[in-house]
């Protein structure tokens, strides 16, 4: 995918995210391309390319929002994403468009580089825009996960993704609980309090705190939270206000 | 590596075709090399060292073909890409240019970074060529892997690599089979039909095909083929026309 | 960190160094750093960030040296590095120099994305200098490892990372060792003999070599010294002159 890239676009800055996404669950990759896109230039566009579907008939959605572009499979990675981007607008690639832009037999099972890549290094150029190949939609697929249940006192999520560290990342957002007076985490059968940082805590104690990326995150000081707790991806985790469950 | 090849040529694009390459057993960075270049721009130099012998009396190859640069260690790695390229411009590395182009004592461990990375440099450069540093020759060590054995309705190849999602990638190349009716593979005791696309099949399914880059490939719908089938590169694969074995 | 980066400053040219570097032990970040830097062109910025006191009081190094910076927690990861470089400029970062430069409210625990890479970019974009951003020093947390003891004939030191190889690199200099007439490396039990290259030993054969970092490496001809000596990082090494121990 680089390769083809640079071939369409020398002056391209292509840059992996991440290495370490699972195969054949969107939800992570829509996780980490949600979270982090706002740190990257305007104009930069996001390629995520977990795609259980390639070769079969689904869609790909190319998105024009907030100063940046995404493409992903329409199979929802993007959904979280697009359910509150109320001033998105989404496209479902347009198959004629292929041909305009030179890419005539891609192969049934690497579109990320004989689909994805070109059309991205496209977009970057400026030589192209998801008006111009795609068709304007306001449906797709809906995402995998539900949102958190929030009732007062209690929102209950679930861990999205485990960082090289072994922290514990969930999908409840900081602002779901920012009213409780004294927040505490649920998971694996333990309570754990809420810190500001990893450094406040005894090496080998666990942690709950609001990361980096604005969500909850269970960890373990100078450790590994998810071997500690025999825990991973899909598990629930519950935040209370108090110790109430 | 990444820092020699700036330290001579500040705006050249470094890319990592892959992290994955196992140490000791060349033919499979030779089998992505020479499966992936044509994405690369023309005038890409292709790096290539997984080098057993760094240090001792083996040459290096440099090879100019199809408007791309190539580099290996003179192992086998590229035989296969050379032993088809009628056009190839081959050259053994003539010592005496290490000098020429401000390489005076490299180490005798780490090539790559302190023999490779600089000539790449200055090929990417356009300030060198590889008839500059030299030699000619029409020799190299051969291949480590056998081709594929062709005979009537039957194909006899061997699992080269196996990718990050589990699926075992052959060395049988789809014009091996193209005139097959009813193409079979066998592997690891089964037989697996033939299909276009990974979605074509159930969830943990198995399933043959001819993938991206042109070999027949084996994988397990949603899941890992490898793991599943206990198999690993080296293993034989046979593909027939119907079910005849 | 990359995206922030480029927003900054989209010449940037960012390079990972080593993707596999431990968390929570500064000394293998710092080994890396210390023998790397001098491939990379001058006006490099070398970020390392191993980093347990994150959103803690720890202060933040920035180095001026040989024609290159430095930026990592005061944690003991440039110590060594530190410790030898008499020309070394060495900076405190002054927090009053965020704001400066627009970095307002960095999260507590990913200082890396929020602090280490705006600060970066500014440095290698040459809008901002150590001395501007930073209060002189000569002082820093000290080295977690001690350097290895001298005496007539023998060195005694450790391991200090394995790399993807398996190969066992210490933190004996070769400088150490230079007097010795026939150095002999112990570990784990064994008396292994100094080699110059990996290809002078038969396969399966161990062997000890002064590697392309300037540091005593054991090794196994082509297969992986740390499965076969059960060994990791931490282990204690010697280097003998003779087989006297």
């Amino acid at each position: 995918m680089h390769g083809v890239i640079l071939d369409r676009f020398p002056d391209a800055k292509v840059i992996d995210l991440a290495h370490e996404i699972p195969a054949q669950w969107p939800p992570e990759a829509g996780f980490w391309v949600s979270r982090s896109y706002r740190y990257f230039p305007h104009g930069t566009v996001h390629l995520a390319i977990v795609d259980p579907g390639v070769g079969t008939e689904r869609d790909i959605l190319i998105v024009d929002y907030d100063h940046h572009y995404f493409m992903a499979p329409d199979n929802g990675l993007l959904a979280r994403l697009l359910d509150t981007a109320d001033t998105a607008d989404v496209f479902k690639l347009d198959p004629g468009a292929l041909q305009r832009l030179g890419i005539e037999t891609p192969s049934m099972t690497f579109h990320g580089r004989d689909i994805f890549a070109p059309i991205a290094a496209e977009l970057a150029a400026g030589r192209t825009t998801p008006a111009a190949i795609g068709i304007a939609t306001s449906e797709w697929i809906p995402a995998w996960l539900d949102e958190p249940t929030v009732v007062p006192g209690k929102v209950s999520g679930i861990v999205v993704t485990v960082d090289t560290f072994g922290n514990l990342i969930s999908n409840i957002d900081a602002q779901m609980i920012e009213s409780f007076e004294h927040p505490v985490a649920h998971i694996a059968g333990r309570a754990i309090e809420m810190q500001t940082t990893y450094g406040r805590v005894q090496p080998g104690d666990y942690l709950a705190l609001i990361n980096s990326f604005g969500v909850v995150e269970i960890a373990r000081a100078e450790s590994n939270a998810a071997v500690g707790l025999s825990t991973d991806r899909g598990a629930p985790i519950v935040v209370t206000d108090g110790t109430t469950t």
